[in-house]
């Protein structure tokens, strides 16, 4: 038996998130479906993180126990064949037998799109949150400085996810532009349900002069849900990068 | 009576083309449908050029004739509200009765992109033609060197398209890549029936070593089709621009 690394990028518009459920098709399913099929035995693949309905993946990062035959550089191609245009898997590598993708995670990344325009666009809609009110970026870049560093999120975490500590550290917020396009990129040593969307909408309430930018870090301190902005909607998440030692 | 200006953006990967035609979805159909239906008349749209099924546009330009009181101001999100997501309004003006987006046009751009990558991109598979095998890009912008200035481009020209001469000039021709990535842009002052296309079929032959660089300008000298290379895929080319006066 071994276990298999595998990095995957997934288009989730049109799937219920990464994690298995019943009644509903998501990329977990579909990855132990294709991957079983190949390799004629029942699959359980776990991954770095659970993603929303219509949240993305760049670079998801999952393992599966197997015992096979196959060469391992042959299954890229063959697992492939078996997904939708939408899940590809980007590499499989052999890796260790205690390796977990969740707990052995040093750093995540996740981007947030945001296309502040009057007008969309036909090839952005799917991958960004459509915001045409202007956006003031040097307020949102000050209010997410007070997002960097460790704190007790409580305030940008949303109810049921059942966690023991609030508590996570912010390495970096980088908000960045090219056109119309905002760019939010937040590495951390972990995330919170829902965490980024609701810091997302959080400087967008911060851009449109709804917050002071010092207030962010009022809400954080307050541990307060309510305080915080809005939860920005899924399409303009993505899960950019986990990172190992 | 007014003629109006539009700027449109689509994503072709659902339609049958530009222009309207019996039994198939056409992006001239549903803008004219669209149209007349905000502004309660009958309306003929005339765009600057064709595009093939599965073809993009980032900015199409476009005219139509109507008599409204509707502020042109506000036909820009009136349009878009009767238009599919992959389908967009960029913007709407007021134009001169003699405007012809087709006839008064002096330059137009088109862009092609590849993924020159061992694996798919599930948010690129739409808008890049996916080509597995290692292109040398040096050899592919000598190749394309030869293309720019003005030729007859008779090899570059599939039949059918019924004009009556072949000569065009083109302006430049660009070639740049990021990660896996190559973006071509091809400028000039007109294009021939799936002239770009063939442009990138016949790079792409160069790029893998099948075709000499300098066989570029033979192959443009005999005016003979056979000799230039395949028609590359539409979903990787895009109508970027076209420029007036």
């Amino acid at each position: 038996m071994s276990r298999y690394k595998l990095i995957i990028a997934y288009d989730g518009t049109h799937y219920h998130g990464f994690a298995k459920q019943p009644n509903a098709i998501t990329i977990q399913e579909l990855l132990e479906k294709a991957i079983g099929s190949i390799l004629g035995q029942s699959i359980k693949v776990i991954g770095a993180g659970r993603t929303d309905t219509g949240v993305h993946a760049k670079a998801q990062c999952c393992i599966f126990d197997a015992d096979t035959n196959i060469p391992v550089e042959r299954l890229t191609g063959a697992i492939n064949s078996k997904l939708p245009k939408d899940i590809i898997v980007q590499k499989v590598e052999k890796t260790t037998a205690d390796f977990h993708p969740r707990y052995a995670a040093k750093r995540k990344t996740y981007r947030y799109q945001i296309l502040n325009s009057e007008v969309q666009d036909p090839f952005l809609y799917r991958y960004t949150y459509f915001y045409p009110y202007k956006l003031d970026i040097e307020r949102m870049r000050e209010g997410g400085n007070h997002i960097i560093g460790e704190h007790d999120f409580a305030c940008f975490c949303s109810t049921g996810s059942g966690v023991h500590s609030t508590t996570r550290e912010v390495y970096s917020l980088n908000i960045t532009t090219q056109d119309n396009l905002i760019t939010i990129d937040i590495c951390g040593n972990g995330f919170l349900y829902n965490m980024v969307r609701i810091i997302v909408g959080t400087l967008i309430d911060v851009g449109i002069g709804k917050k002071a930018p010092e207030m962010v870090q009022e809400i954080i301190e307050s541990q307060n849900r309510k305080l915080a902005g809005y939860t920005a909607p899924p399409q303009g998440l993505m899960m950019l990068n986990i990172e190992y030692e």
